[in-house]
């Protein structure tokens, strides 16, 4: 099973990494890492530079797209050989799924057209210009097209995803092993439990950087 | 402050990019990539590679250093460049810090001696042999020192380590940053939370595959 990820510059590493972790031990799985053009390509802080093995067009037909998100999304979306390359896939694609900002690919792509999306949660609101309905739910499933939430709700998308594609006892196992048994510090993950005042700082860092 | 991560032939990709993705967010955090030689490093099943920006020995005083796992560890346990560079970067960093197998890579740099460890719960009991004490729980801290177990584990990692460094309320903005309210499919996460017959089939693939 083909699994094609589109990079660009400045996606971020984890909304990547994430799924790719999952879904590159289902059986069978063949992993494809592409780009504008093959070799590294820069995460959102430029701190680290993923390895694109081909570019988009050589890989015109995934069973599994997988788009992630990041601080470079804007630039792209009017990127007709990213969107155009995700419009394509999307008609043969059996899965056609994002993480993150991802989901604002997928919209410019048309793929999101009256169906319930999410996103980042502080870009949730723009899947409206895209015609889809903005939820607030981690992983969103329509048919075979899959969002997920900010950049970690890759892994329970990637989990979803794999129970779809080879049934919930290979998902478990995956989930066992990579020890996917989460306990953060903090309850602050989403915006209804985080103390208001650091929903405000994530807030302003993120205006200040736009 | 600057992070320093060392990669190798085969290490696991979320097990770096987990923690990378929180302690990269930290006020002034400065991410140095290492491995052998600069340039791609392969991943564990050679679907993926991350780009290394320097040799060990170009980093040899990192605030923090973080150590991934991987199936390449067992094969890096005597090399003395990645092993003697954790054992002298040890004696002046901040935090000594591994994910999954990356312990074993700890232990073999004299870093566990007499201390409580952790790493994947399948190579749990390998710590023994460099005198450290096998704990199974998910983060454990000893002083500068902290192993989290596999995979995963690196995030809830990060984020215990962010808010050591620098405050709970930052930790907090980054855990809502990443939007990082788990919920997985399955409870499939741990040994004690997964069905038994689950437990055998990753322990069975795990020996096949060594």
């Amino acid at each position: 099973m083909k699994i094609a990820i589109p990079l660009y510059d400045r996606f971020t590493a984890l909304d990547a990494v994430g799924p790719y972790e999952v879904l590159q031990r289902l059986p069978g799985a063949e992993i494809a890492w592409l780009a504008h053009e093959p070799g590294p390509v820069g995460t959102d802080t430029g701190k680290l530079r993923l390895y694109a093995d081909a570019a988009f067009e050589d890989v015109p037909d995934p069973e599994v797209v997988m788009v992630p998100g990041g601080t470079g999304t804007d630039a792209v979306l009017d990127d007709e050989r990213l969107v155009g390359w995700i419009r394509r896939a999307h008609e043969t694609s059996e899965w056609t799924t994002s993480v993150c900002t991802g989901s604002l690919l997928l919209g410019a792509a048309g793929v999101l057209e009256g169906l319930d999306a999410t996103s980042h949660w502080l870009d949730l609101h723009e899947l409206e210009g895209y015609g889809a309905c903005p939820t607030d739910r981690r992983v969103v499933e329509q048919g075979k097209v899959i969002t997920a939430a900010g950049v970690s709700s890759g892994i329970d998308m990637g989990l979803v995803l794999a129970a779809k594609i080879a049934g919930p006892e290979v998902a478990q196992a995956i989930q066992l092993g990579i020890e996917y048994d989460p306990q953060p510090p903090f309850d602050a993950g989403s915006t209804e439990k985080a103390p208001p005042e650091i929903v405000e700082l994530v807030r302003n860092v993120a205006a200040a950087r736009t």
